[in-house]
């Protein structure tokens, strides 16, 4: 179990999607930095559950208690922890769960790996509400970014397949009982060229690190991404011009990214959003218990599409993986 | 820069395109593993250049020498150091973009971070000669986990769009004096449930970590990919059921992977890779001596397509990430 | 800052002295592991103030709350959060230390590198304090270390030089109005052969790292130590023999480590504590506002010699890096 | 095994003391850096053996061959590599240490560890040759230390408890065919205050972590050290006062260092090294093939004394530590 990323800024995450409470420690943040609480908050409902008829009506208040390492709302150098405790939990609607794994969940896996000794309540660590504890980290992430002019901006490209109107895909599928995937694009503008480092740690390697921490990510593109492979180098390589005194490239297939380090360029990928695995029709699975095949209908609040509130998320890590990197200098 | 992977067992690689050397150090092998010297060999082929017409016609035989960490060719828990001398190389072949960056490559990224010190000759540290390094420690692995029945097979799944005949995208490329990118997928077969972690320390994680170290990767994807974004809940979970007392699942849209961890299912990924930078027609970039935009022409040696090269590549960085993370237990 | 240790089982520690709480994260504890509460609590309470007359008169139950990480009372592979709320603190007591910084405290250094941001009040995150969530982190490992046989016991040595009557040594310094340092010694019995490693990572590399981080260590030395440096090699040399099939040595100047390595014999070690830094004698320091020469007279409560109450953080912070390196198998 | 150390400049050790050669990696150089090869050499003689009647007669040159990594002498941003053929081995010289553990040595734990596998010949990776590649290390970073008047000096302070005439106390061991031990003492002034951080990251930590990786120290103590254990605070508390703008402490108790950061005063520690186990004198020891006790005549070439050989050694680890800490910020 690791729950840990970072190398000069360390973010651990924990707790259960059932436990008293999840939360955040971020050790090596600069000291003397004031976080504006009402931008964090704001960040953070753009992941919370329940603010819409797509999302699972669920509703918590995703309100972080801020339990060490600031004096008033600056921090002061020592390891920041904000916890979020657990309200509203049904434990109960998990119940059968426990006995039969659901299909495109964490369950089964958990089970072999933790010996049975798993939380199963709500999916426990490996539920979507522990990116709440990510979102804290990278909303504040994201305002010490901003202080350089770095912004990171993600958007949902298309949902089931559909990018002029997502949200009918959305509606659709919850029609349905079903669920439905998406595509999510993050662009970072401000960076300055120079940020990475090549082979093993470079921008792309500690962005996909980061980025695949959010359950139902399954693939990452950066620039031109697989597109990439389909096309010549003559139009793929981005040629240099001068703006200036400052360098750029016309295009910008390679995403701001060349031998892993910054161009200067907007960095620019594309994260893959699997559908909510959770649905009400009713799915083949096993018991555990009768050693045999079973069936198995998921009760409880679930989305219908996790892409809108994954894209948070999305700018939470990738803003996490940057500021680590960036601190390398 | 940090070239170095890994937690249980630490991988660095050090060497530039035309330094001294090239070579690798494999810190945390276990103890009393004889190496098949013949079997690395012929791995290490498979990346060499030289061998074929697609490929650059740089003749190298990329023979390690081992320095360090064998007794005979048995490992003796001490550090592995392997490196492989670098001749034939043609220095005057770069003169030029110590200068004029080449698009699509590194050259420009690293003069800002090292701030003209880098080691511009051949691409430096940022050459794909280095991942002859990578398949050492790579090769090493596979031969590791195959004593436990773990197999690591990448295969070329597309090159220029054509699944059909690959070889023909290249020639056509070759003949423009341009290059072409591909597609390559990779197996493992073998696993057994439980490997990896959730959240940041996944089995996806780790592999998109040490994949983005092989120059040219701009995108991964895993089990159904970025497909996964496109379709619904129940037609991508896949149902479990029992063969015998093993779980398994019908379908293999998770690709192995669920929550981070191995499902005893295949994993299953693939990798976007770029057209290889470096063409012969002339292009467009600038003149960093005169501040202005400028034409490049490129010399030297270079292959109209490294996917087929790239292919050992993927596998050794799949099996290195695999096996640190098997080490876990 | 870096309140983090640990490769495999990694212990992020948190909170100031007058924060919210203070805690602890642990992430890799073993899945299934039922933790004795009662147990824990003995030990924290070894650790405790105000429970005898030589300690501060803060009462403080430094009772954990489970917030992540446990079923009931047994560890579910999730990463496992206590917290300790921060009760009894009188802030007010540390008001002239913002700017007078008291001799042999961290109030300087803090200063100097957070920038006058550091949250002084009881030292923040620098106070003694912070040995709680220590505690907790090695209380819980020296259970699952006591599983295995392996158990670790400090005991004070001497205390103001007085290795007879250590408390007596107390008793005078309390009467001045001064305090006492002394020394620890921790012994581990029931480590097999075999764990650690050379270099870097080795038992006395590990165990150092891990207990220096308990405030007013200054020393540490293993095994014969110091006096090492003052014999001959045939007095210093342990001869190896037989006791039926086990190997053991006739002495133990080694300390139970040969090249980093566990040798089966007892891991022995001797911790130097410096005296607690506050005491109610007036000193001279300096004032940062004036710029000059100041006089400090040092208020609140505080302990005349923390010796015993640091017994437990040593075998806390010996019991952590143990494990670490246990786990590396 | 992790003979790896750091996480801003990573330096990686490999070799044994009979394989083709030794060396060190270190990733995360400052690029531009200009090496002054005959200062390098000349550390580095401090260090090698058969320089005068004290240490071993193996004589070699200890000549670093730089294999990547530089640009002329300037480092270019690339990870270095910097390797030492071995020569003038004796490996018949080991024969009966296959079988007969050497008290002292890590012979058997290495055994026990690497279950028979481990490299025998002269001490293989445990050897105190592989300090050689450390000092390579050290002294390049000693160099860039120095160019910001960081300077770091050990000196002899005792050698087998003879601090008036050390020498006088290797002759009279070696006359016996015996070795002897001592304590070396390091100060490194220059240092900025606010370097290092508090609990596990601290200077101390550090030092003590990196300077444990030297074969043979068995203790370390910073400032006051132990005998801090056997004073009062009024007498071990450094009082602050102002040198025109400059805070200072009128004593050095503390060691340059509080609460695991520099106070801007000189860091000094004491390094306790125990004699050479390597003696001529008959020892008892048990025969693994036998399963019985045995007795060992050690032959081969060893010194009465590496003490004045570890000074340059504890310089290295120290400058590796510290400027480690410094890229921190």
């Amino acid at each position: 179990m690791s729950s840990t990323y970072g190398k000069n800024l360390k973010i651990a995450i924990f707790g259960q999607s059932h436990s008293e409470a999840i939360g955040v420690t971020m050790d090596g943040l600069p000291a003397g930095f004031s976080i504006d609480m009402d931008e964090l908050q704001s960040f953070m409902n753009r992941r919370a559950p329940g603010r819409d008829k797509y999302s699972t009506p669920r509703k918590e208040a995703d309100k972080p208690d801020f339990i060490s390492g600031l004096v008033g709302n600056v921090t002061c150098g020592a390891p920041l922890t904000a916890i979020i405790k657990n309200t509203n939990t049904r434990s109960s609607d998990y119940d059968n769960i426990r006995d039969i794994p659901r299909p495109g969940h964490a369950d089964f896996t958990a089970h072999v790996k933790y010996g049975g000794f798993e939380d199963v309540s709500g999916g426990g660590h490996f539920s979507g509400r522990l990116t709440a504890p990510l979102c804290i980290a990278g909303g504040i992430v994201k305002q010490i970014l901003a202080e350089s002019g770095i912004t990171v901006d993600a958007v949902i490209k298309e949902i089931g397949g559909n990018s002029e109107d997502p949200y009918r895909a959305i509606e659709k599928a919850r029609g349905r009982g079903d669920s439905v995937g998406g595509i999510i694009e993050c662009t970072v503008n401000g960076l300055p060229a120079g940020i990475g480092n090549p082979m093993f740690d470079g921008v792309e390697n500690n962005i996909a690190k980061a980025v695949f921490a959010i359950p139902a990510v399954k693939g990452i593109e950066f620039g031109r991404g697989f597109d990439a492979g389909r096309i010549c180098g003559s139009e793929n390589n981005d040629e240099f011009y001068y703006e200036g005194e400052q360098v750029r490239t016309r295009t910008n297939n390679h995403g701001g990214i060349l031998g892993g380090i910054t161009s200067g360029m907007p960095v620019v990928f594309r994260v893959a959003i699997k559908p909510t695995p959770s649905i009400s029709i009713q799915q083949n699975s096993i018991s555990y218990s009768r050693g045999e095949d079973d069936i198995l209908r998921v009760r409880g609040r679930h989305d219908p599409c996790i892409v809108p509130r994954a894209v948070p998320c999305v700018e939470a890590a990738c803003a996490i993986a940057l500021y680590d990197l960036i601190l390398d200098i």
